[in-house]
């Protein structure tokens, strides 16, 4: 089974292209969508699409990523093994967030042009270098085949989360299509909690920690642990972001109670 | 064969999910998107999605569809046995506009924790209860197994017509991509008609009722009975909706002649 | 293998209808979606999108192409075999730029009505009609049973090149959701330059023909052959069409030196 995640969005035919050339090698290889509406080169957003999804698929599953500002440059292509699941991609972080949630075992340079389209362009490495690896690992072929262990890849600092004097400073990891706040705070982090008072950047929040949207009144605010583990501002059939004017990257204190 | 309808769209990571907890399962299920389009909360768009498109697919297909604003309330988890096919979703109606179309065998509450993810959130039933559900369908899973039996659900009264005088008072199911005005007046109402009179909020119109779009002058109305077996007032390459300023919901009254 | 490419959004059921019309006759069919945001009624960006993708697909594919303003009138449906795959379509010009790329060796109408849905509407042919034939294409039913060969289709004059004293005049084919500007330049043809001047309606540049977006500094252009084997003007990190106001069908004229 192989998913693809990228910023090529559905209007081009360049998720086309990667799928055909997955295909034209493994023609009965079973290919998922997880999102191509990724903002343009936002390889924090992939990453979080890419982790928030992987963790529901089949053990095995090949994961491929591509949000690739550098492509054509000489940005690394790597193929990580983690107990889980394998993840394809640019090294640029992009894969990080999700190969550290699934432990990783070991990292690979896709160096093996035996493994790659015949030609590969200096535009478009996903159909190129990423789908055929991602055919290639779904039939069976041994990772190490790929190309040289690496041990220095890049790493980003989404999600660093800094604690002083019981409040915690993170970030909005991503507002998704309800409007829905997304943090970066987990649920073990504010575990015993029954209220949090929130500090975005124009307004202070005081809110019960829920377990559903609809148990507040229509257009109030709700905080609780959302579908991914994290904690969510939503409001009750509307668009948290756009209330509290708040996008993802912002920063965010929290102080549980 | 597993079919999904939903108000998630594709921005996000939830569609995935969904049919990562199906495959994790069933690794062998066929999923076919109807559409992650509807508009949030819209249960009515969600039913005429679903019951627009069900009837084309093989006998024995699992319709998924989830546009659930009560989700972690009380409202009820149900499975639609139909004589073609098998509805999962939640118990708001949004299902039974196509089951009706299909013949209603039996409804069951889904209710066994076995057919569910290990952890069910609060927030995303579609992931952790209705998914597995289809998976376990699709298997070949009896649909006693996962639940009581129910005699009474949430029925919509979308598509009521009224007649009177012979006016026919209905109203705007759906405004299609292209702008065509798809009306709930069926085929059989209307059969003998060679012309219509069709007042909207703003526009009264005498229309003949044609076969095609095209056979009307560019930017000129028609009304045809359209590939859902329902009146449409469409304009020759232009958008009705716009030209007569009518959205989903607005009220129509037709008169044939 | 079967494709499927139209503008018909996904927002609608109709791409749903068209998989489950194939999927009822052929429910082992592998479906993939090339693209169905394809402008409305925009035939040349249609056979654009189709052209680039299929030549990645296995060989023996089965290529559905529905941009079709004339559904319902006397516009033929037709079948196009070529060295490498099927093609099928309204007879408007869809299918011909991937046709003549990948040599048409026959034509064929689809007038047998054994191939298609017992009831054929006059305003959906991408179900009723096209969605069916590629269905027992797949399967292994001759072209030649789908109706009488043809000799004379509708061919487009996209892409018609034109060179005067080393000046080459061409078009815009496609502007990319990155804001690339796609032309029909070949690579051939200016194989050996190292610069090119370009006019554009309201610019005129001279850039040097690069290999990739990234070897630019932020929100500079470049030119280079992209992915499609045909000269691009692009801006590493932001969108070439924006800034200098082109778009599709815009003349283009280049300069190698």
């Amino acid at each position: 089974m192989i998913t693809l995640t990228s910023d090529f969005g559905l209007k081009d035919p360049y998720v086309a292209e990667m799928k055909g050339a997955i295909l034209t090698i493994n023609p009965k290889a079973t290919i998922i969508d997880i999102t191509h509406d990724v903002q343009k080169f936002n390889i924090r957003m992939g990453a979080f699409m890419l982790a928030s999804a992987a963790p529901y698929f089949p053990k095995g599953t090949v994961h491929l990523a591509v949000v690739d500002p550098g492509v054509g440059t000489d940005r690394g292509a790597i193929l990580v093994q983690t107990k889980q699941c394998f993840l394809v991609g640019p090294d640029n972080g992009v894969l990080m967030l999700a190969a550290q949630n699934m432990e990783i075992e070991h990292t690979y340079e896709l160096a093996n042009p035996k493994f790659m389209l015949l030609e590969v362009s200096s535009t478009f490495h996903g159909r190129d270098i990423f789908a055929p690896a991602t055919a290639y690992l779904d039939m069976g072929m041994k990772p190490e085949e790929f190309g040289p262990e690496l041990t220095n890849v890049v790493t980003p600092e989404f999600a660093s989360l800094k604690s002083s004097n019981g409040t915690l400073t993170g970030e909005v990891l991503h507002v998704d299509g309800f409007g829905n706040i997304i943090t970066n705070i987990s649920r073990k982090e504010i575990a015993q909690a029954k209220t949090v008072n929130v500090k975005l950047q124009k307004f202070s929040l005081k809110l019960s920690l829920g377990k559903t949207y609809a148990q507040t009144k229509p257009q109030e605010a709700v905080a609780l642990i959302g579908s991914h583990g994290f904690l969510e501002i939503a409001l009750n059939r509307g668009s948290a972001a756009e209330k509290f004017q708040i996008a993802a990257e912002d920063n965010i204190e929290v102080t549980p109670s």
